[in-house]
């Protein structure tokens, strides 16, 4: 009986030293989570294999569950998945060539009519909210991604209205690149604790 | 001997249900990231804890993995602890009176003079992409936090700016109070399939 148990308890302890972090926790991987948000890079290079509906419609979620300024939701998301929209995207702006390689892009608009205080600063700020989740989400599903900005170049933002049929009163903030990235780019570490004040400038 | 592989072989099954997840995934746990971005919430009732360093520092790093335009890196953060400076911001905005029960503020500062072209739009907002990042970081955390802007409010950025000895040339973009939650405050679902365009606007 004595043997039986030794089995037992040996069996456990090297259990617990397999998996050392489950044994102890059930709540969400915090540090995995700050993991993320420090891993998160701006990807430039795809593979050019397409991404899934489902894929980016947790993207979309994730966007949508930014805080905006008294609740006003001033956003709407351009998907664009077709390969000859995404090709003369990339043809038009000089910042987003990757898009040849990209999956799929989502341009975030932003609605100054429907911000508070119809004010294009919230709008601004809103979707920018809405774009760190989406480009958080990206990461989180091994995609990649980066931020090419339209606003605040006119040029640029005349393109993208032009090409996706949006309304001159909307703000298309950016063309965001998703797809699945070759590995090539790597996070930058930015901590710098001159960028840090305590209690007082 | 028979006996032996039995308990063996049972112990192993019994501990594979209890540590169902952990068995097959060793990498991070992407539903928990994409829940803690939907699960963050407006905090604005704390119970007057206060936050330790420890954790504003993770959350500060989190900030800083922000993506901005050019790597300019276009920011600064004030972080307040001092129990008499967070009741002076509470007593002198009118956004922010939760301040008297949070832990700790931070207040996130653009600086247009070492932004990508040196634009006002482009300092907030990449310091906006480092805000999403610091509400969420603090969300992993088990605390909460909310954004009160102070931007582009010229009468709250100067009392901020007089309180916090802020120079004229800085923008406080905003206010975040943060403190252990009291769980009043719930999130909200704004997934709308309506602020969707698939393909064109």
């Amino acid at each position: 009986m004595k043997n039986y148990y030794t089995i037992i308890i040996s069996v456990l302890i090297l259990l617990t030293n397999v998996f050392p972090a489950c044994a102890q926790n059930d709540k969400p991987d915090n540090n995995a989570i700050l993991k993320v948000i420090q891993e998160r890079k701006s990807v430039r290079h795809f593979t050019g294999e397409t991404v899934s509906k489902e894929d980016l419609n947790k993207i979309l979620k994730a966007g949508m569950s930014a805080p905006t300024a008294v609740n006003k939701q001033p956003w709407s998301f351009v998907v664009v998945t077709d390969r000859a929209t995404l090709d003369t995207l990339a043809a038009r702006l000089p910042s987003a060539k990757m898009l040849f390689q990209a999956g799929a892009a989502i341009i975030i608009c932003a609605i100054p009519e429907k911000a508070n205080g119809k004010s294009t600063e919230f709008a601004v700020i809103d979707c920018t909210l809405a774009g760190e989740n989406i480009l958080l989400a990206v990461e989180s599903l091994g995609l990649g991604a980066l931020w090419t900005a339209s606003y605040p170049d006119k040029d640029r933002m005349d393109i993208v209205r032009s090409v996706l049929n949006i309304p001159a009163d909307i703000i298309p903030l950016n063309v965001i690149p998703i797809g699945h990235p070759t590995g090539e780019d790597k996070p930058k570490d930015k901590f710098n604790p001159d960028n840090i004040h305590w209690d007082k400038w």
